[in-house]
């Protein structure tokens, strides 16, 4: 019997991850969204994928804009990151910005200013899977904030871990 | 200027995520290894992806099986994890599989008895990127451990998160 999706939502509930805003910005404008489906590829050259629904807006725009910027959320930035997942009604690019202080790096793709991390990062490849693209972005840019500890989402709910 | 490989790894180390063991089975014989690179990608059909150094006895194993399996770990399961990172030695997969109590599902890939949950899964895609592959697998059989916490690599250690 294949595995239902409702099962497999279920079980990935399960499987825990770092909270991040994928952003981007250049001819097709700014965009952001919520996403967990974030993880390292290769250090040589230093290169990170990202996992994003086909139908979402900020897909199209990393598309077009050919970058974008993984910003990895610190412990105070659960409601920023509801914001950024659509679950408090904000659509509009211009709303969801209008919360959290927003800088550029390298790539001009927004980057949070008080983000535990952010990998500023130049899309290089795409592979398209079902409903979702895989974007591998080249990091051009990076910025860490040594004493902000991590948002974690796991079993449907906000966790935090401390740096050591 | 360019990013180093070292400040990718050591911005990439608070990126935290969740341990898993991931293995494989068949002509190519048994092979596991530690992962943290693992991820959601559709829900339709479920597919997750992992990516695995090319270097690696399970990557090749698992391109000739076609098959692979993502335990998730549980708290318990910190020396597991270092087992199957090579970390204490063991590069022999017998050595490797003598620790943990192992079982099969649907594919013939070694299942961890007491995981927090397990994806059972074929091979459907292969990308390479640079040193690593990302390889995408259809699930095909799932099981969980209602109660099990999670086991998390953050800032170097391990971390625990609990269940609700």
């Amino acid at each position: 019997m294949p595995v239902s999706s409702e099962a497999f939502r279920a079980a990935m509930a399960r499987l825990g991850a770092a909270v991040n805003i994928v952003t981007t910005d250049g001819p097709a404008g700014r965009q952001g969204c919520t996403a967990s489906a974030v993880c390292s590829v290769t250090d040589s050259p230093p290169t990170l994928l990202v996992c994003l629904n086909r139908s979402s807006d900020s897909n199209a725009a990393i598309k077009c804009n050919g970058v974008l910027c993984v910003n990895v959320l610190a412990h105070h930035h659960d409601m920023l990151s509801s914001v950024f997942a659509g679950l408090l009604g904000h659509e509009d690019p211009a709303e969801r910005f209008a919360h959290g202080r927003w800088e550029t790096l390298a790539t001009g793709a927004p980057v949070l200013a008080d983000a535990a991390v952010v990998f500023d990062a130049r899309g290089v490849q795409v592979t398209e899977v079902g409903t979702h693209t895989v974007f591998f972005a080249e990091i051009e840019a990076i910025r860490t904030d040594p004493k902000a500890g991590a948002l974690f989402w796991f079993d449907r709910s906000y966790h935090r871990l401390p740096v050591a």
